[in-house]
């Protein structure tokens, strides 16, 4: 692990990359506080020609809304630039799986996965329908449904038992319909404390199914092919920066790009990353540091 | 494995036991519709003055729902002869973990579960108070509560996230709060097909926090520990008549009792039952063979 602490050390971390991925909350902000220097970064690096790409395990918000909340802190971001586990489910179904147009996706999440789906001309059932709650006497009315080829399953704030019975039917009675998640983080950081996450939510189809979803999001790869399959980029000139080391660093590494971890985030400490088995090529004391170093 | 196919060996089964424990779907009935001699068998059976308990692992009622439902079916039961997975955990939580009286208990789950703590002189929250949804700008105020000294969760029509918050930051920031579920079944059997069950919809609680509940139901062993103490019974003359051999079965062997399978439910023939690993002392056709080949 090479740890960044001088203006030279800087300079050639930001000279030998092409692109950088970043995750964003612990690099870019904490809740809603942009971290010190990131701004003057991302502008150094956007100045000197380099590609920004915003990647995130959130689905509840479409990239149209990343975009508003980075200018509502004082960054810039363009809806190309962002890449979340929302939009690469949509991205997924259409460029990968491509889901025959005729077939409908059941989605189990937020309104910002539904605007992702739809703006890739997919058919989306569930969100904002499936809201009420069900009893025992109406449970029979849902049925197997072969319209629906594909179940999409992300963080849902408004999740019923009506949606997982949904959910379970499509896929329980059809073995073709592709069981789809956006990412498995069991917890969601909000507050300076946790909350169940996607991951957590997800659990009842994958017990009830005995079957695991295709997850999107960090750190598996299905989003990396899909960012790869749309930008084509250079491995060799791409760096992921992230501050969770399971998830951002692994997703880098197991991807064949470079990594640098910042200890803004999860990860806090020198000693937790020296620890760890899964070691970042780069280190940071903070994203801002590029800025600081070569100021 | 004895298959009891005459007069003599279904007598001969009867006088060796003083009480039969029945799981009920599947066994006394199917759905709507009570099988064939299953009444005529009781009516036996408690002439012959046997004890009759009836185990299930169904959360949702309570024992005098239940009664009231053996009664809609032609059937006779008193609440005494009823031990649901919400009445054990009522009694658990009472006689076993001995919850101290100033201490609550969060529970998700239907009104028959909060019916069955509040006969047991619990304290209980959450059934009937958190069906509204919640979103991300109030998710700050669910947070830890010290009162809160066990969280039951069971079958749910009407969970919310705001459930699944309480849940989880009650037991994630109290390592003294006990988590106890009614029952792991994955899938809830209705109409001919199967939704998710119980055991499903606690998994949100279990990714999160990485750590498993105390199960009440068949076929972990609390149960049968609630029972042997409020009943006082002789193993050697006990008999545990279920469906379902993982579960029913295994609930018996697990707890030295003798085991009858019948092929009324979920298990339907003799060649399942003679492959599975786990072996019935017992087997017959159905409940109502006791009084077909007897009378």
């Amino acid at each position: 692990m090479h740890k960044i602490t001088t203006a030279e050390e800087a300079q050639a971390f930001i000279d030998r990359f092409d692109t950088f991925l970043f995750d964003c909350d612990g690099v870019l902000w904490q809740g809603k506080h942009v971290l010190d220097g990131v701004c003057e970064t991302m502008d150094i690096l956007r100045a000197k020609g380099k590609r920004l790409l915003f990647v995130t395990n959130n689905s509840t918000k479409s990239r149209a809304e990343y975009v508003e909340k980075f200018k509502s802190l004082g960054l810039t971001a363009t809806e190309d630039e962002i890449f979340s586990s929302a939009y690469a489910s949509a991205y997924y179904i259409k460029n990968l799986l491509k889901l025959p147009a005729d077939k409908k996706v059941y989605a189990f999440g937020e309104g910002g996965l539904r605007t992702e789906l739809e703006a890739e001309g997919i058919q989306v059932r569930g969100i904002d329908e499936d809201n009420d709650p069900i009893n025992f006497d109406t449970l029979h009315t849902i049925k197997p449904n072969p319209e629906i080829g594909a179940v999409v399953m992300g963080f849902d704030a408004d999740l019923t038992y009506r949606k997982y019975a949904r959910a379970f039917t499509y896929l329980y009675h059809n073995p073709e319909c592709t069981f789809i998640a956006t990412n498995e983080d069991a917890t969601y950081p909000i507050g300076g404390t946790v909350y169940p996450g996607a991951g957590a939510l997800i659990s009842p189809i994958i017990t009830a199914l005995g079957r695991e979803p295709l997850y999107m999001g960090k750190p598996q790869q299905t989003m990396l092919d899909c960012i790869m399959l749309k930008y084509h980029l250079d491995k060799e000139k791409t760096c992921m920066v992230g501050d969770r080391i399971n998830t951002d660093i692994l997703f880098g590494i197991n991807g064949g790009l470079s990594t640098l971890l910042v200890l803004t985030g999860v990860t806090t400490k020198e000693s937790e990353a020296e620890a760890s088995e899964i070691q970042a090529e780069y280190l940071a004391n903070s994203l801002g540091d590029l800025y600081h170093l070569t100021k």
